[in-house]
């Protein structure tokens, strides 16, 4: 911790600091050369330095610690996540899709095709759906968790879905390849030290009202237990602005890109709210550097039981995965689209 | 469901939006005397109104159905929760007053006397901590609830202290008077079910961006199940502005007043983080309306284990509660503060 | 400024910062016994600190300038301002209240009695009317000025009203006794200038988004012009809150108690929107010790032309009076309200 | 308007809400078949609706009348504003690029150049710069608009600039080809009557905190005026994130597409304020949609004397319009940018 105190500061007020922080353990250093007086303090442990902000005579408290010690880019310079052939945090665009809520094995049926034919990788679906009323439908539980494996196995993808509850975790391990953490979720740590314990990878929501680095400080929860695999989702932050569900922050890509070895995905379906927003997003995320897309589609987004409003249609869905191929090759990203449009070919 | 069409509208559009309510099972009626045309539909539980307001010619839809069906003044009209002599949400502000963190037996016993003393009834303290980092100290556990209501009883005091995990409840059933859920988990849905299946008082911290809504709603998750004794506890929002912690939003005390029956609390602690602001905001909370607060004190703050910079000194605490009896006299509320200084007497 | 480095920092890292900011014009001293390395950068007034840190090997830079030069406590300890009997920042509570718009004289003959009768020293009224809209009432002008004027003088008020353009001033001069700057016009650096070089007091509203800082900022354009006389008013931020019209910050007054020497306002008619709410808010802010009010209210606030929604009735003002004055009383600060009910008399 | 009352309204209630809103001037008609009761209110312009929303009974109330009216996609489908060869709002997408503050003749020609190389057509730079702290370098004035209208003129190239005073009009006439009104500056009213009389194109920056809607009416001042050529600027809005300067909303854009004809283009410099953030952002607003971009780059950032740290060096500028190209292929839209180097080929 460095301590500046004022240009103003007595002699008394620097004696005062000095001497609370060394009784608090810690060994001090004086700076002669600078004005205004600068104190080095080594030691102390976690110290809140909001008790010495209080003092007489302090202008700044400014704390050195690495906080980000697994999750930072000292500790690696770039995690890739391998589940079989797919590789997350690697040179492809990774794109996961699929309905809001795992509704039946018949609907799975009619999505999942889709989501391979047109580049997908990673099938999602809700099985426990967090709601904000009691009243809502709350998903269809390990049934759906059941479901998600079958059809995902029938087509060659993985499967990522939501875990509310620790006690679900085992049918979450037979079941599911990638855990989703939800934005309501980021700070229960209860459920982030069971998921440190576990080796399967985990995709980490940004909560609503998130920072940066609450968001890297919660990953560290599960880098802490062991668990290295995880993948961080931008979902949209919540701000003033009514008119968009949730303010898609896309300049957090970048900046976690210097921060941190994790991978970082963006959920354009959940950060906007509404259909017609969700392509221009999704490239502007790829365009920005995301590592991957969890995106939210339907065959009949009229008759979806959750977030219709914000599902694609499998046309869209299609459309988009060609647009993002060309916006991935401007920045030397693969996405893998295999059908394109003659009229979006590159002139 | 109220439906509202542009002026605008094309009968062809208006027929499209009564087909498409109709096919999920609304009943349509629509207004004849009104411009523009107003459609009324009856039924279909839960719709999401997202996609008819994406539909050409729909300008607006509103949802009537009543929200807060338990939390709701329909439901009540006033909650006075009865723990022994102490009533919250009655003529009387509760003062709940305590170390942030349970750290001995020892220092609770330097600072319960005091709670008591000045007019407080009931004894706060942690024993299990939310911890941004992992690497911070996460408190003594059960251990700390046994001391918690050792202490209590000595003096004759209540004991308040947060739950963060469901599998934790029966030492919390044996030991805590009031369990409070933390902000991080105010939306934390399976912890919430099962707080709802006890018959124990939970006072429910507002979430860091919760809306109201969204907090009367999680505080339906409690009701819904049974446990009607629950407490709101205004605890600061997430803002723009870094000076202060958070923003403690006492306007959101007269609004809660209007819209349910819940007692609802303030904590300036937590509120400002700052100790010399939180006496001005404690004397706010209650002048704007609070059943009660959540106050931090220590006997020696700057050896706090947690928050010690946001904690009074015991005679700050004292002084404290002789103006806020001055106040609560202001608007017909009771402070118990028996010691009154003659230098605050009113004249 | 204080340039730190991280524990890791090369010597050629340090070297290239120091020659950097050698460059840009500072003396460089380097703290020989602290780790990590400590620079202390003399001169180089203004320079933009982002570019040193984005250079390897820096953790933080901290700048110690003082920016409140004038509106900061080095300056003064408390400014008082005088107007006739009238002093703002002394031990009075002063109360500036009166309708949202100036409508005619016999508008303001209805109201401005009692707004002098239960305690209040300043007429309020506006003539100039900021709206969102350019489709609504824009304010009666220089008429209204003229008005304020002439039924503040039959009562023995002062007049404040808001000033939108500079080119009124000749107009403002003669006729209002406090200028008040709106809440869009914070940043309006060029009025800001022309109010610096009068010498009547001016009321400065917080931005909506506004921080402390920059809210302080602008009041050193005033300051900076040789006008001292400026009183800071809280008015509401903005949040994502929308029950409430804003987020009246009333943690905000502590805070500048301790930051400036200033006089620090609330205006909890604009701060909540709906005129249930302003009492309680009012009470809450005296109790957080603002030194005066600004409030809105009207003989029939239902015929108001605008802002009649959050306008109290002339009752509720009155009644408002007796329980600010029994609050002012917890604080030691005097609020004059004749008319004591002996209904609220304290026991 | 429409009303919407209660479920359990009772007639008395309702004919309450009739009589106030026909005393107003309304005609009320009143739905026969809709449960709940709904009212129809026609005429009574501008009628501030929350005395309605605090009645008794009254569930929602909800405004009709189409508030932009010239802004909005009723007025026109889409404006494309045309300066010489250069259209803003067509299948182009307008690249306006220079530094931050003009500084000096030599400054300016060392930059230009490379803004028209490499594909851009207007030329940036601040000669009125607003300035949060009154003791930071305020701009060349006159002298800098002079300045950029000489070496834009020797480049092909046209100007923006921001004007902050209606005093200074004249001067921007004569040297300026699009007057930039800034986010300060977005709802001073008497800034915007000004600016709708003249018949020049406005860039309309979007205010710190501004929702989309009070933007649109801000439009809504210039348009009123007579002055059609108006383009909007998203720069970044404010939230509780610090990491970066401001949180650049792009999802603003595909919103404005449908609400609004006027072209819209992104500032992605003030939008992150970091470097290296600039072209990751860059490239996610014209994935998004954006009609142009407005870039400060500089020959020498670490010696601007503003905002040097968000500044592109020149080659990074150049490399980032080619990868804007492949971009806009993607989605159908031009950037005009000659020099592709080969490595970034679409194979």
């Amino acid at each position: 911790m460095i301590v500046i105190m004022t240009p103003e500061a007595a002699e008394a007020e620097i004696a005062a600091v000095t001497e609370k922080l060394q009784s608090a353990g810690f060994t001090l250093h004086r700076s002669p050369g600078i004005q205004p007086v600068v104190l080095g303090a080594v030691g102390g442990n976690g110290y809140d330095d909001r008790e010495i902000r209080q003092m007489a005579g302090v202008a700044e408290v400014v704390q050195i610690k690495d906080e980000f010690q697994l999750s930072g880019k000292k500790f690696r310079a770039q995690t890739v996540i391998k589940i079989g052939e797919v590789q997350i945090g690697g040179p492809e665009v990774v794109i996961m899709a699929g309905p809001c809520a795992v509704e039946s094995e018949t609907q799975l049926r009619k999505i999942a095709p889709t989501v391979k034919k047109a580049g997908g990788k990673i099938l999602r679906g809700g099985a426990f759906k967090p709601r904000t009323s009691p009243y809502a439908f709350q998903g269809l539980g390990i049934e759906g968790l059941k479901i998600l494996r079958k059809v995902a196995d029938e087509h060659g993808l993985l499967v990522i879905t939501e875990i509310m509850d620790a006690g679900d975790l085992p049918a979450f391990l037979d079941y599911v390849d990638i855990l989703q953490v939800g934005a309501r979720n980021m700070q229960n740590f209860s459920l982030l030290k069971e998921l440190g314990k576990i080796r399967k990878p985990v995709l980490l929501k940004r909560g609503i009202s998130a920072t940066i680095k609450e968001w890297l400080l919660a990953s560290e929860y599960l880098l802490a237990g062991g668990n290295y695999d995880v993948i961080l989702c931008e979902r949209g932050i919540r701000t003033y602005e009514t008119m968009t569900r949730n303010t898609l922050d896309l300049s957090a890509i970048p900046l976690l890109k210097k921060l941190t070895h994790l991978p970082i995905v963006a959920d354009p379906s959940h950060g906007t709210g509404i259909r017609d927003h969700v392509i221009p997003m999704a490239r502007a995320a790829v365009a920005a550097g995301a590592d991957g897309l969890l995106i939210e589609i339907h065959h009949e987004p009229e008759k979806a039981w959750s977030d219709g409003p914000q599902s694609l249609y499998l046309n869209q869905y299609e459309e988009m995965m060609e647009q993002l191929r060309i916006i991935g090759s401007a920045i030397g990203r693969k996405v893998e689209a295999p059908h394109l449009k003659p009229s979006l070919m590159f002139e």
